[in-house]
């Protein structure tokens, strides 16, 4: 077998080389991303099920949470929730398994639902399960289609069944890499020691040639912030924190705000009682976000494909955006010279997923170098990315690699 | 002011003297009597609510809740729920109050979801709130009647809005006492001791002449079954309770029969994963179960009234079903040769409801005595709980009388 | 076989006769009984499913419709809803039935769909499906139990596996008449010609001696009055109606109101924009208004279940309290010197439902008749009865028979 | 004022000279493409509403339609719905508007209900309301932040409240035209004299060099398809169709495709009972299909707004994305020797949205011109697209434009 791996030379500009670039991220406390996140943990605590009750993972697909707002009181000092957000999920999945005579009931409802309240108790710890949020579940029975394909015995490649299209990237532009780090600084190490930094963090960069505005809103918890003197404190260290994070990254000018909408003169602020605006008027749904790459990037062709809650065994959007973006990854990391790679996988149906149709790396290489003298140290690394296809979704499975 | 108490001979003959008697409980775990549970302790949190907040009830009603039964896999050892019991919290609440010109906003909604699931936790302990439940709400805004009844300001008997009607009677009959205290013992000093008990227990006594036949169907939790035999004997232990019980009220013949339904050849048995058959097949709804006193006396007259939800402070059938249990109760507390007590309220449209149209004691006196005789201290009683009929109001709120 | 019928007095004076009468009913535009109508309305499209299906009624019951009330703003000459009335059909159903090896999908959430909306459509007109009214459904699979009860096959009485209990009365006392004739009129005869009576009517008949006072509620549409006056005219119009209808069936001295709570001064009446207070404010579930029989009676003793919905075929609770209504006008019908009949069916576990425990015929007679005379005739009707049981089963699919 | 729009060449091949292209349109009762089609026509009833009642569009969002699939039994000649579709709708809307002291309700929730129904009776015929079909709606109280944009009184340009980026090209390639007309002429024309074809049509092109292969999924209608034959020849006729059409936008090598997972062995075929695979197993939610141009590009930039269902007067996302699509179309329809034109629009908070942070249109020339030939024709016709941008408001108001 040779697969069809092709190396070009991409027909334009690096992306870091173009004269506008525009790059934004939901946080992980965005109603999107909130359902993003749930969709995926559903789907990785159903797949656990089915392979630890049937030794394989069986149809499902838990890819359609939807989020409607709630309503709440902030104050400083701590506000309360008026009326839950109402969380729905939605999505097929097998309910019974027959086996030798024996029909076997798995619990998914329950699954899906514990696998939701353990994502939001982890991630956004200040909403309280069962009155700030309520979760309902509608998943229909899936058409019963098994695939043997990941589970106890020997793993094998599935065949694609949809033509599909997966896209992705390498390296991140210094605008890409400013946004995510700053979003993951905040959500992490910062908010670790500034507990007033609710998880709804999204940040907008926009470079205009060599200058650099990043945009944050950072939902703040209420009861954090004793008052207005307070929260400008907040604001200025968030400020401050991201400048100086946008900095190790770029050489460029860069100019950070926060929180742009607030007037401090109508006593208008970013101040939430849950960390996240799904309290209060801002509703939710899956894919409306982060791409798989966890980036919007509009300068970059993007596929439309939700990634998360798919089944990671077989469905091809999923698995090909995942991978794509892994193969330019590893391809940037093993080979010198690459300013802008971008990865695409376009599948072929009735071939095995590790087959696709055309498997098309195109490049944007250094001055100093020719895409021809880099080509096959690419396609190796390609091929040998698409040979172990299936790693993605033990990837996806064990919560090793993230969807949005 | 003289209230219109009636006190006259009631024209048959006591119940205990009856022929035949047909008594009903419907234990705290079974899904009409979830729902009932629910809905007060909603009406509860939201009477507290408002008196925190603003220093008098606001209007209310919440004795619509709605259960849609799960689906379970009970096991041996401990099986699991594999769909959610569903709950829907119905009603009218007060959203907003205004006060020298602020509007405030009250958490209606979280605090109902609040209630209930404290309540699920305390009454069904087994039902892992969020996965072997979800539990959502509908509460439409009051019509915004505001009643400066019962608050920080002097307490006023409020004026009766509807003809209503309630009933109660006393002293209990021995097979009526029987069948409250079973189901009483059972979820209470038994199951503490044998957690096989669920709270699913539903009690049926009959009694035809002097025999009382009590059918006890006890919901045993899987978890602490290891086996049929070790079900038999829970189910031979309860009986043996049962019995013992019901000797110490009666000096009748007794028989008492538990979990008829099962058939041990077909390996059918009532076993649960959580102690409520809600989990599998029996929805519930308020005011299908026990009446305001707990049981169901097919015997006797009954309200048709669902008292659970509905608001203490001005519901007048919620109101007077509480309070001519508990007038009739002091009554054969403090009068001696009271056989059979019936006493009726009938709400008079414009009145203070401590006036009714009628206050009616309807008597059957022991062989020895004359309804004259004992017709003062009646109407003194009658008329002192009249007087204190607020009274009532305030043990609702405060969870000290049971309404099922 | 022998049935076991008792014959006997009863031992107290006949309704009639007593001091005191309370009487109700709730129209079919009530929302309790909006809620029995579309439960036993899904009821009969169910079992009418199955057998054109399969020949025979599978195992379900639809008896827990809840609605939720909607918000209206009602005007002369026409409003509007605001918000949906929400409906939500609850119980279990059978939806698969294997047969020959082959599996049989029935559609039965569509069945039942459709019957609500058709139920509403005839019954309350105004009610826009769809706007003005939302109705979901969760109707839990059934436990697959068959009945090879009612179907192609020859009829077989089915076994009682429940200690159920039913009564029934007859013949009505003036007042029950009275009560159930003014809203079968209202929602009748009289809506045909007057469309601003909307069906929600509510009727409360109470009898202090040989006065009776009735209190009736009528929820105006607003599309069909122009104004204040043509209100009133409105309202005026009802009573003198209501009055003549009860002089047909009393020569007591009556006493008419209709609705009562209005407030002319204030502008506040009883106008609606489709006809039910389900529009605004009212809530309903199953089995919380009407008996069986049509009224409320709390001078009698009641059966609490919820009749409405439960499977005609096997249900015992209601076939027992249809039966034993039907039986107790079947004897007045037949045998004179009746003043008052109250006949009680309680069920044998493990028996044929026509061979109750106990068939229990309890009789005020005339001053001029002595209940010994008359026992053979009461019993051979009896008898009869409880030997086509099966007849209320039909009935009851065939929609032939009320249940609320 | 002197808007800042940018003309220069676009450093990349036209996508019609790329060696590869992939395109891909959801037609109308695809499940995504159908909660797109309800929220926007949700949205243009909203505002009507509005305009009719207060003279001006107030705040909403109903960008959040959620479908969950049903269960269905198609068969030929006719099959039955088993299980109902769930639509939930969710958003934001202004319920109440207070004007000169007086409160008014808007029926924004029967008005949304109403929207969709008679959205999915036009577009869905098959789809019988009320059976086949439950819709919900759970819209949240909007911030009341009102918008004196687009009413009675002059029109006013907005404000920019956000930094928001809307991308639009023309003309359409081969391949996206040929994908295009080929959704529009099956759901047009071609269904109108063939009713087996449902409106869930789903086309995707890939061209690869000169050859483009279509392929085509069209989801049958079963009451007009008898048997396998007549499903056969009704795939047969639809590729006749489909490539005809294709001929008259191409010279190149058209390959066309229909139902390619179909297995005729197995008896396996794309048949349904409504013509929409919703029906079963296929969730949807808006923004998951086609951008705002009706199709997906993953060759061009995206954006990842959901249009669909966001207010047109004040959200720059929706205005921004159908705006630049509009006026790359009137460019290109103006201008001669276009080969590709890229219009890029980026806001900038707290200008009036007339006036873009940039405007950029970005072109390929045909050989025989320079971008600097056109570059004022280009810029006046930007300039004054930009200066009516009130006129997307106004269409997508009336529905004159389509934004999926």
């Amino acid at each position: 077998m040779t697969r069809n791996i092709q190396v070009s030379e991409l027909d334009r500009r690096a992306v870091e080389d173009q004269q506008v670039e525009i790059v934004e991220r939901k946080g992980i406390g965005h109603p999107d991303s909130i359902c993003d996140g749930i969709a995926e943990s559903v789907s990785r605590a159903l797949s656990q099920l089915y392979l630890e009750r049937v030794g394989k993972v069986l149809h499902y697909n838990t890819d359609e949470t939807q989020l409607a707002a709630g309503r709440a009181a902030p104050k400083y000092g701590g506000g309360e929730v008026i009326e839950p957000i109402y969380i729905l999920l939605v999505g097929r999945a097998t309910k019974t398994y027959e086996h030798e005579g024996e029909v076997l009931e798995l619990p998914v409802d329950s699954t899906a639902l514990a696998a939701a309240r353990e994502y939001l108790e982890e991630n956004i710890p200040e909403l309280e399960y069962g009155t700030d949020v309520v979760i309902d579940v509608r998943l229909g029975e899936g058409s019963g289609d098994l695939q043997d394909v990941f589970g106890e015995d020997e793993v094998q490649v599935p065949m694609a069944n949809d033509t599909s299209y997966g896209v992705g990237h390498a390296p991140l532009t210094e605008t890409e890499t400013i946004v995510k780090e700053i979003e993951n600084g905040l959500n992490g190490e910062y908010a670790a020691e500034n507990p007033e930094v609710g998880p709804d963090v999204k940040v907008m960069g926009k470079r205009e040639g060599d200058r650099i505005d990043v945009t944050v809103a950072v939902a703040m918890v209420d009861a954090y912030v004793d008052d207005l003197d307070a929260y400008k404190r907040a604001v200025a260290e968030v400020r401050a924190y991201a400048e100086e994070l946008a900095h190790e990254y770029t050489d460029r000018e860069v100019g950070v705000e926060v929180n742009t909408a607030d007037d401090y003169e109508e006593g208008s602020v970013y101040l939430t009682v849950t960390g996240t605006s799904a309290e209060q008027g801002d509703d939710g749904s899956v894919g409306r976000g982060n791409r798989a790459n966890g980036l919007i990037t509009p300068n970059r062709p993007m596929s439309m494909e939700a990634t998360s809650g798919k089944n990671p065994v077989n469905h091809i959007g999923k698995i090909y955006n995942l991978l794509s973006t892994a193969t330019a990854e590893a391809v940037v990391e093993d080979v010198d010279g690459i300013r802008d790679l971008q990865m695409r996988l376009l599948s072929q149906i009735g071939r095995p997923i590790d087959e696709p149709h055309v498997a098309d790396a195109q490049i944007v290489v250094d001055d100093d170098i020719d895409v021809a003298d880099i080509e096959d140290d690419v396609t190796e690394i390609v091929d040998e990315k698409l040979a172990n296809v299936t790693e993605i979704t033990r990837e996806a499975i064990e919560g090793e690699i993230s969807t949005f």
